[in-house]
């Protein structure tokens, strides 16, 4: 078999190390393109790419293009009708997106590829920087099955040899399922922050709070993830409160769109996006301790 | 070494279980007293002990006395200073209190029995009723270290063989630690609901979300213990969810007390002590769900 050229758009944390473990399978990685032209210029020298100054440049040098931007005006900006896009001369080629992104832009894209010829697929992480360049993603699919199945070699040595790999459903469904984890692992993130934040607050010994939380009905990933993270305040990012705001965005407006009120998840937004207000929006979501533990808060 | 005689009050579901599983390590189970007296005559015949009406003979007819009680006016209410009372001949006794109580309660009934020549313990459980019975519970015990070694004999078959026995500190830690255990248990099960609830407003099937949300940032112990009862609205009671908000108010209390904020626990206590309003308070916890649901809500 002979394996399909790959390029990438946005190669920040996940999306460097996703290029770098496609290479070290046997890919040609034959493009990237970064909005700061350096990140592109120095991964292409470590990897063996070009660095694309253009989008169109960047459809032209691959197959399939993997794009892995910040938020869905970025995502759209990718697919414009007009000026530089990655729809010239898309004929034939396959996007596959990975931001988490609002599910509606991810219809919107799939309605552009394919009137340009092309597919789209969307392909949703929930991991982070460390399983991308370990190729452990957990990656949750939507979009028509048959395009899944065409970039299914791709996405294999990305997840675990495809243990991690789900084909969620129509395009769109695996955004909104993206969405309610993080919605959920913020929620909870938030919940253990005020655990621990009261915990301090009362003199007890953090460790042993922990140890009780992990034997128990408080017991939860990031708790494994993030507890010692928030009382020893390393708060290096993996994924940053900022992030961590969008994503309970996107899934509250989910929610209001089925007339759902969220009281838990809107408590958990409105902290993480008091921590951008106070500048604190590139802390990892550990982060939100700051706000919690006596004596941290900058007010 | 001959075994301690013990003696129950408050033989709910855990109090029962407790003593059945005493009962069966070879323990004389010689009184047992609750305010439902059917319930303690049942459980009297069923373990060959006394069901005893007064406190006083509850005191008087063995040398450990438990209390499993479920707040902390009933926990007072034990130790009165008139009138029927288990301090009445209570020298050389120790009591050892499980409910899950307001910590200043716990120092309250430790100064009381301590007066009257008793010693007391409190050894708070993160467990729930199959645990009980199967001398699995989680302990947390506070109190002065040497009453917490001369109990440890009876402690020890109610924990995994002492495997899951903790010493915590000073009296009214462990009610400190238990309150932070619930309160983040609780924040934890309110986001799930809230997960579920929106996935299923979105028509997302919920067996493939619950399956990603175990895989990732999502995964809690509750996703292992309520989130199927939540689908299935199967709320058959375990732990209610009017002690759910009980447990949440010590720890916003505790919070208060510190002068801290938390809006989580606060939201949290908030849906439960609505179910309560709704008349859903006998619910199990997982009973949260009937709020977040699409079409559920009784409003």
């Amino acid at each position: 078999m002979i394996k399909p050229t790959i390029a990438f758009v946005g190669i920040g944390r996940m999306g460097a190390n996703m290029a770098r473990r496609l290479k070290s399978q046997g890919f040609a990685v034959t493009a990237v393109h970064d909005a700061r032209r350096e990140s592109a210029e120095k991964l292409a020298v470590e990897i063996g790419a070009t660095a694309c100054d253009s989008l169109a440049a960047v459809t032209a040098a691959a197959q399939i293009i993997i794009t892995v931007v910040t938020d869905d005006a970025a995502q759209v900006g990718l697919f414009a009708g007009t000026g530089d896009s990655l729809l010239l001369g898309a004929r034939g080629r396959t996007f596959i997106n990975c931001a988490t992104l609002s599910p509606s832009t991810h219809l919107e894209v799939e309605k552009r590829a394919e009137k340009a010829g092309a597919h789209s697929l969307e392909a949703c992480m929930a991991s982070s920087i460390n399983q991308a360049l370990a190729g452990t993603l957990y990656l949750m699919c939507g979009g028509k099955k048959a395009v899944f199945d065409s970039v299914r070699d791709v996405l294999i040595p990305l997840s675990d040899e495809g243990k991690l790999l789900r084909y969620i459903g129509a395009t769109g469904q695996a955004a909104q399922v993206k969405a309610l984890v993080n919605m959920v692992m913020n929620i909870n993130t938030a919940g253990l922050a005020e655990g621990l934040g009261l915990a301090a607050a009362l003199g007890l010994d953090l460790k042993t709070v922990m140890e009780v939380f992990s034997q128990t009905g408080a017991n939860s990933r990031v708790l494994a993830t993030d507890g010692e993270d928030m009382v020893n305040r390393d708060h290096a990012c993996f994924f940053s409160a900022a992030h961590a705001a969008k994503d309970s965005g996107i899934a509250l407006k989910l929610a209001e769109e089925k007339g759902l009120d969220l009281l838990l998840a809107a408590a958990t937004k409105a902290q993480y996006d008091k921590m951008i207000a106070l500048g604190l929006g590139e802390l990892d979501k550990s982060g939100i301790a700051e706000l919690t533990f006596p004596g941290r808060s900058p007010k």
